[in-house]
């Protein structure tokens, strides 16, 4: 295992009702709220109205509305100049990972002196930031608990991440049952948006770290198999707490300890989203599938690692002989690539049993940036040089062609 | 998924040479040190002269040395007097779970006017805690990153938990060389601890928190393939390492959330080693298989667990129609107690294949004192209440009585 450091200081109330914790916890971060939410959905479940009777006797509330989802650096500005105008305690978050993206670069911009944007370009700007709690309502991105904020810049076309200790929330409410009213296209999209963190943490070299490999595993698992009973069964408490929970691990660093690497399909897939703004995770749906296919064929010693993930996860067992647990596939090459392919393709089906698109043309995307893109891809993040198999602009152009 | 609160603030630094980081992390805790170990063998290694060199300069060092394995509540006292008397800031444990758990005893105690056992009798008397850090020389308890501790008092026989949340460790560095040099016993002894943390936790109820229950998987595997490896290569990096963390996730609530109920095993091993001061991993490895069997014959509906555990830890496939990750054995009764019962038998295999002993005679345990135990655990846990399969005192003498 490589070296680490772990600490999550975030803390979790997990389940029914956990709302009515909220003025005490609240209480202890401040009285002057910015409330941070997005298109008005939480005025139609009453989630607001709630929220709202329960601080109404002790705090005073700004309300910044309609974040969208890739959050924009604009509304991030009209937050912070709301911060600092009224003095403002805490942020408390309402939404799905862009409201608690947007509100992390709010609470480091409230204490900084010149444009947010800054920071998002240079995180060793950020000398501190106003507490964060959040309630969720959408669950994929994992910012809940994880201290990074994707901020898109729509002059710039740039979609970046900040990323800095400061920014872990306080206090994060998650109730299964606020995602009850969910419309099955985010059910899909923030489902493969969580099985998709957990590729990238996995598919990186195992370093000996075992026992983070069995846990994404177990996190990989969690997502097939509730994943299409949500589906097919909005307000079914046990699927939608087990994949809330998933989100939440999937991207709080327990799988990535002990080994580590820069991520593949995120940046080709934030390209996607900054010059199409379409869903981060059916971007990432339809990638997936075609990296993974791209890089087995480009570097045949991953087969080892896929083989074990198709049969760790979905109990592929086409060389019985090999260890059962970990990368055990070496002893015979072809049976891995066999394994892996087949692993692969299992996962394309999921995503499309999922009602996922699996082609770009499915969403509107056509060739036009596909260099642009690419370069893009590849000069904002660790794809070509630290990833699991390392991908310049033409590897990168390719995948998106596979996929037009 | 049972509703839960997860919130567990320790700094992890996990790795060789961690140790460097000591002078810089524990200033921000304070000055004034009293430092915790045991027997002296970390003279032996060169790790106390390595931390008196790295602290010298900017620290004023307290000493109490001596802490014993079930750690004594005289020892907590001794702590306690040096901290008043001497105004020690922050405690620094440098060894095992014991010294660990001695530590928080003494922290607690430090901050209270009366006699630090009226704080494991009561925890509600502890209004605050000196800041813990912590070195670990040895893995199993898992007390690095939990807000628990377990005491002795020899005067009453009683051995006893304190468990609060201001007990978090603040800072725990794991460097798995430093288990290199364990005893072998103490290798196998740590093992079954970690393994019996994970039973405790995976053997309740699962109220449809899948994920946890693999996550706990993940943990069991990762102890049944590196522990025979790191009893035959003592500095095999990669077995202490992905043991080190095992031990670590094993205790630290990530294993329990959405589940929950009272232990079995650790209270009837507590009043062992009350009694008898044995070993801890020791007698949980004696009483756990004995434990599986007992509860599987007193109420069958066990089997499914207990198969599932077999199916997805240890690959027993009993019933190839069954559900491959869940409890699925309900279908067919017989094939899954006919797996149940291997899966418990490939776990008594697994703990005599580390050279522990299945026996209490081994340990120079009779039948003397079984009644006044299987009391004492019954009143001091929720054993008979609360835990997977409720157990009463006549239980309890029945199963010390199938290990004699």
């Amino acid at each position: 295992m490589k070296n680490f450091n772990f600490c999550v200081p975030t803390d979790i109330r997990f389940g029914r009702d956990q709302i009515e914790c909220l003025p005490t916890e609240l209480k202890k971060l401040g009285t002057s709220v910015l409330l941070v939410y997005g298109g008005g959905s939480i005025k139609l479940t009453g989630l607001y109205q709630k929220i709202m009777a329960l601080l109404k006797d002790d705090f005073i509330i700004y309300e910044l509305p309609g974040i969208t989802p890739n959050p924009r650096i604009n509304a991030v500005r009209a937050g912070v100049r709301i911060c600092k105008k009224n003095k403002v305690d805490v942020i408390l978050a309402v939404g799905g990972g862009s409201c608690i993206d947007a509100s992390k670069a709010i609470a480091a911009g409230a204490l900084y002196d010149g444009d947010p944007w800054d920071l998002v370009l240079d995180k060793t700007k950020v000398k501190g930031a106003l507490p964060i709690a959040d309630v969720l309502t959408i669950s994929a991105t994992g910012s809940e608990m994880n201290p990074g904020a994707v901020i898109s810049n729509e002059e710039t076309k740039e979609k970046l991440e900040l990323n800095t200790p400061v920014l872990y929330p306080h206090l994060s409410i998650l109730d299964p049952t606020y995602l009850f009213t969910l419309p099955k296209r985010q059910t899909a999209a923030g489902t493969a948006d969580i099985i998709s963190h957990v590729f990238e943490q996995y598919f990186q070299k195992g370093d000996g770290a075992f026992i983070t490999d069995r846990l994404c595993e177990s996190v990989l698992k969690t997502c097939f198999h509730y994943g299409p009973i949500a589906m097919a069964e909005p307000d079914n408490y046990e699927a939608r707490s087990n994949l809330m929970w998933a989100a939440t691990l999937g991207l709080n660093h327990i799988l990535t300890v002990g080994k580590g690497g820069a991520w593949s399909c995120h940046p080709m897939e934030h390209e996607l989203s900054a010059f199409y703004d379409i869903t981060h995770g059916v971007g990432l749906a339809i990638l997936t599938p075609a990296w993974m296919r791209y890089v087995l064929e480009k570097d045949p010693g991953t087969a080892a690692r896929f083989a074990m993930y198709g049969r760790n996860v979905w109990g592929i067992m086409d060389n019985k002989d090999g260890d059962e647990y970990a990368v055990g596939y070496e002893v015979d090459a072809e049976a891995a690539t066999a394994a892996a392919k087949k692993a692969i393709e299992r996962t394309a089906d999921f995503f499309r049993e999922m009602g996922l698109p699996s082609k770009l043309s499915e969403v509107g995307i056509g060739s036009e940036h596909f260099e642009e893109m690419a370069k893009e891809a590849v000069r904002t993040s660790g794809i070509a040089s630290r990833s699991y198999v390392p991908l310049d602009a033409s590897d990168i152009v390719a995948i998106y062609r596979s996929c037009e």
